[in-house]
């Protein structure tokens, strides 16, 4: 095998995803996922950790996306409507990518390591998102809690988008209206 | 041994917290707690499913604190008032064991598999919240964003009272202030 590999990351990802849509995540290992992407396991573990962590190397890109915008949101902003500019920023990113956001969405749900790993990424989001509303001198609880909000507006928005199978709202809107909605509960 | 074993899981529990709070999480083993605890490994197990769950057996108390808090309280009150009804019907509970909160919090903080039980436990909670405010006839998303934010809520006052060691404020005013700054951020 040459030592040029075009897109190994792309390729292992994408070798991981129908592995284990095929036959499982248990039933597929880091041997098989290289074989499928013409790569080596040694190539693999160059790229991912483990077996989970090729259904997790989004969420480096996401964080950066969500932080990156809510510091370059107007600084006149208050923090839930640059949070709320930053899910305008990232939600273009889910549209993009709907099937395979799906699928991986729905490989995850049938897995509780899985699902476990998913709240571990989604709390530092929210740590992530705090620090950088504090970096635009929100005192604290209001950043912890604006971000701890802001999340919960993603997951709840993310999980209506994704159980939309007629696809009648685009994410931008699920997020406008879950934003609106807490909103209206806290009001 | 007797097989008569007065209140073997609250001594258990006391044996654990010493001991990850003397050797560590890591450097105790169940054969050492039951021993603390003058009981056999066995009895250890039929209590607890692991040495982590020592730490989280409180949590189904609580679950079932706040749901039927939320279930109980006034027909007319809006999601975020039963959410902080709710609140008020937990938070004597910590007030009464403060140093043991305070000693169990220590230990999760200082060990990441902790933290992700902690995580797991949380969302749990989320989800138990979200199911009873739909049974009080609280409709989607409302009802999971409100859940998600009266976490949130919980969580933030939680880490304010924990880390407020000249007992400024009892954990039920941190709890208000967390509800009042969520709706102040959100308005």
């Amino acid at each position: 095998m040459s030592r040029w590999e075009p897109d190994a990351r792309g390729r292992l990802e994408q070798a991981a995803m129908e592995l284990y849509s095929e036959r499982g995540f248990d039933q597929t290992t880091v041997a098989e996922i290289a074989a499928r992407a013409g790569l080596t396991e040694r190539t693999f573990f160059r790229h991912y950790a483990d077996k989970r962590e090729v259904l997790f190397g989004g969420s480096a890109h996401l964080q950066e996306l969500l932080v990156g915008a809510i510091a370059g949101a107007p600084e006149k902003a208050a923090p839930m409507d640059a949070i709320g500019t930053a899910l305008d920023a990232v939600a273009h990113v889910f549209e993009e990518r709907r099937d395979s956001v799906r699928l991986r969405q729905s490989i995850v749900a049938a897995h509780t390591e899985l699902q476990e790993r998913e709240l571990i990424k989604m709390s530092s989001l929210a740590s992530a998102t705090a620090a950088a509303l504090r970096g635009r001198g929100v005192a604290e609880p209001a950043a912890s809690l604006a971000a701890e909000a802001g999340i919960a507006v993603f997951k709840i928005a993310f999980e209506r988008w994704i159980g939309d199978t007629a696809r009648q709202q685009p994410l931008t809107s699920r997020f406008r209206e879950s934003l609106d909605e807490l909103k209206a509960i806290t009001g």
